[in-house]
């Protein structure tokens, strides 16, 4: 196993589906940071199950307690310990999946690589992990903020509908103004429709997550392994569900002439360096060049859907599995703030790393 | 700087475009490896300049010495350096881009974070780092050969032609029978026009390498944050010119609903666990499941191009730059070798790190 | 900060002297050990205050809680987070230290680092700490018995006050027997008069814990920086209070000839491969070589004094400073366990780093 | 193996006392320092061997090449690479050894280890590779000295002959006034004549390396587990032949009272924060002071003696082994840059891990 990400600004999770709690502790968080509870709380509001009619019904209220690391309201420089724990964990009922290998799930190769499995709801390979991803990247969020960068994700395609829009076009102050977390309205809307479709017909559907990244300093990323676009890309393809991610233009890129792709740099006004196309997607040689990054991320259809599906057992025997319970028809919506979190946590770190590049007076 | 990839099977790279030599250091290899001089020559040859007229028509041996590590033909577990000199390194004349900041080159975020710049070719920025990587992947292909595990990589898209053909259709002992190393001859054949296009018009032009990886054991990837395809996605966006990664259904899957999506597993004949489909690409929960994995890689069109470009100096002036030199108008044939060494060395790391999981007798 | 250690069994500590809670995340402990939360607690009784009239009289009932990784009795190899709740963490006065620099303490030093400073109880810096590494030392420890392996640590020195008797001598079972952690009774008993003078002289008094490992494969350790002496020196050195390591002959050998210090191997009637003596510690090259491992651990008198202490405060200026509440006198007796459980998780990630040393078939 | 040291300022070194070279790659040094190669000649040369006739006799010149990572005589913050060849590595006869297990060395736990042993010399456990340990430490000296640190080590005892004096009554700038490399001559005389009748008896003599690093600032060290003298300890211990490491009081200081360890804080005249004795060693909590650093570190007898000892070989059968060549009678005055270097490398590590400790503007 490995729980643990980033170099500088450390997190480490722990929890299961249905065990006791999930938590997580940042080691690394610079001292003399302001952050209260609620601002974590905030972020967990938006990852929440039950928010909204096209997400799971479950009811959690993800309630996170500090656990060390601030005192009078800031950062010591010492762990910071989070925990949420996990409502009636003892109360659900698992026998119908305990010896099933759910399709596209992870129960066999768990199974297999582990020689033994915690069944409950995936037990650690459920997106109840990412509690913990979201409440550290609320922290890391809160540092980027103090040096003037923000990270904005929002749902930009779900299943063939796609936002038409160049992200530069949104409003991306209307990412929260609807349930699906699009800040097209006219194409929110019909994606709410696909959805409600998919949900309707016991069936799931997938998606497209976009994340722009503003005001970033030039110079953050770690060349020549840990490239900035490198971390990003791992750590959006660590999120459960994600099976591609491009930044930049990405996989459109590729067909157009380097004469046509390169971007031309030019002095504004102001006497800052810029490009007048960013093809590059803010980032060149795997180092940040202070114009926005961008990049996408892709979310297959959740696995558990409500219908009767062909599978086998722990004994290797066919048997007919029937999903039940309570489950997103479309992580997409929910997904969001995750790829907020992670985006956060790639920047923090490369952030306190940029650091040790030059020699100081 | 980050100059070491993997936790196990561990390389660390080191030197610049036009310095005295390039090299690795192999950290982690088991010991009672057989290898030789030769069998890490031949990886490089795939890799190096002038080997077609649709690559760079630089000349470079690129002959490799064995510094460490290898006694009597075996490896003793100890680290095995690898040094390739650069060849007339002091010959070029590299005035012309000296204060430059190329388009889309790294001249620009390198002189920002570290103050000051090797312009040599792009220094430690440039491509020529990748000889590194492909002599420790040769070494990684070996332990992966000894496990039975093949990575074999093509060129499956040039501009906007693309292979239509399922890997599983195609003939991967034939990648090497043509300079572009496309296993589809007929498609080949029109994506060599494609880049002698580009060549001649002095431009240059993107594609995509998709990767095969065969014989997986189940069980390799380290949840929760390195999974298995989540280290394939940093190990590939690591590489020079990389804009997107997507494994199994990919980018494509997104469209479809759960129903669809899902691979059903089945006991096969011979007592073997199997799904139907593979739309997981190989990992499901971030572990290799056994069936074949696949990805792909996107390219964009290289920067350098022939043509004169608007671009600024390092004090800010505009400036025309033209550029000359022998540059490849299209990186991708020579592309190959370099995922084939990435994806060899994520899974040998994985195949050694597999070893921990489980209480032994 | 740097609160993870080892590299593949790692855990990551946190939490304050008083604040809401201490804890750890344990992450690559193999699946399939049986473990249970009664097993940790007998580790943390050992280490808990009040359990002797020699040590701090403060209870605390140290109670832990298994909050994930656990499921039917055995570990899944997922992330084991355990957790201890401070007791009545908001009760205390510090106000008389919350603006001094405590002589030999951390107070300055981590004012000046960080830039601010917990002042309850000390902080981070307390060892209070060590609640976390106990509680995962009994894990490695569990891990270490179902391999053969026995750690036993225990007072040798308290004071100017040594045991002559070699370890072999000793009996290593009794060490529970008394309340300073000390198998030589008639030793033991001396040791206890000194540490009740220094008590009842408001003062302090450090010693020696020496450890003995018995059971080790050959093999352990990696070097040439993890030798399996520098690891157990780091783990050692990073407990509070520390201020000296050594390991077989130790400072003492170095007085002797080449040809008196050398350990003679020889073939015992089992066939095993033997040393006549021991002068090695039982590492040679910094591998285990199968004998017994045995090293010294020097601890300071504790630094909390109940007398008046000239000091300043963190303007500068000189003060008084009278030292009250429950302390202890000696730290020894409690030091034992967290010897033992730091020793647990030095052998216990070698063990694990050292299935990856030799190609398998 | 691991052969890498280092969080930030991390070097990764290679190569077997008879192979091609030995080298290493120092990776995360800033950009922008002066550095020239005969910088780093300087301090190889203070370890090379056939330095004196209390030295083994063999000649090697051990030149030193930068391959990477310097650029205009300045690093370029890439990696920085440097070899040394080993001279005539073929012509040795080490068929009287290729099949004993010397004692006390480390053949028999590297042949178990890895299943096989690279036999010439000692392969990888040689002091050889100290070699690349002392290039990479004259780097990192390079970078105390721009921040106004140094690092001075010296003999201070041989077998049982100790320097009485503390250091601050010694003139440091002496070091290497005399081939046993101890500032006080009366004593180094002495010390002299014990290493030359142990030479002379064809046996071989222990001793102590005490080093001194001064101006510190304060804040350097990462608790909890990378305390400054925890990672210093590691440093030290991972030298060949070291058997222990203490700071400060070190075993001396167990037996004081706290009422006489305690190092009492004033504010000196300067308005700087001082303490009135240094039992500390420089250290409170794991991290710097600000007052003087010193530690001392045990060296056994070398191994290597020229009389007959009885030993087995690898078949486990009890032989006679007849030393020969040339050897070190006492490694302690080549020890002395090797701790240098190594004490270097920890302080530039936690010079610029410091930097991340506090929020900035």
């Amino acid at each position: 196993m490995s729980n643990t990400y980033g170099k500088i600004f450390k997190i480490t999770t722990f929890g299961e589906s249905h065990g006791v709690a999930v938590g997580v502790i940042v080691d690394g968080c610079p001292a003399g940071l302001e952050i209260t509870r609620e601002e974590i709380q905030l972020a967990l509001d938006r990852r929440r199950p039950g928010q909204s009619d096209i997400t799971t019904p479950r009811k959690e209220e993800d309630r996170v307690t500090i656990l060390s690391g601030v005192f009078e309201g800031k950062t010591t420089g010492t762990p910071i310990a989070m925990v949420v724990g996990n409502k009636d964990q003892a109360s659900h009922d698992y026998s119908h999946v305990a010896q099933a290998f759910r399709p596209s799930h992870a129960d066999y190769t768990y199974t297999v690589k582990y020689g033994l499995r915690d069944h409950r709801g995936g037990g650690r390979s459920s997106a109840r992990e990412t509690v913990a991803r979201v409440a550290a990247g609320a922290l890391a969020a809160k540092l980027l903020q103090h040096h003037g960068i923000t990270v904005r994700s929002y749902v930009s395609q779900v299943g063939g509908l796609k936002v038409r829009k160049h992200y530069s076009k949104l409003d991306l102050s209307q990412i929260d103004s609807n349930k699906v977390r699009c800040p097209d309205g006219t194409t929110a809307a019909r994606m709410i429709g696909l959805i409600e479709d998919a949900r309707d017909s016991l069936d799931t559907i997938g998606g497209v997550v976009s994340c722009v990244v503003q005001g970033v300093p030039v110079g953050l990323g770690e060349p020549v392994f840990d490239k900035l676009h490198a971390e990003l890309g791992k750590a959006m393809l660590s999120i459960n569900a994600v099976k591609g991610f491009e930044y930049g233009s990405g996989f459109e890129g590729v067909k157009l002439r380097g004469s046509e792709h390169n971007d031309q740099f030019y002095t504004d006004e102001q006497g800052n360096v810029r490009t007048r196309t960013n093809y590059s997607g803010g980032i060149q040689g795997g180092i940040s060049n202070g114009q926005d990054i961008y990049f996408s991320v892709a979310f297959k259809p959740v696995a558990t859907i409500l219908q009767p599906q062909q599978t086998i057992n722990d004994t290797g025997e066919e048997i007919t599995l029937q999903g039940k319970g309570r489950h997103d028809p479309c992580v997409l919506p929910r997904a969001v703030p995750i790829v907020d979190a992670m985006a956060a946590l790639v920047l923090a770190d490369f952030l306190l790393r940029q650091r040790m590049n030059r020699l100081t007076p």
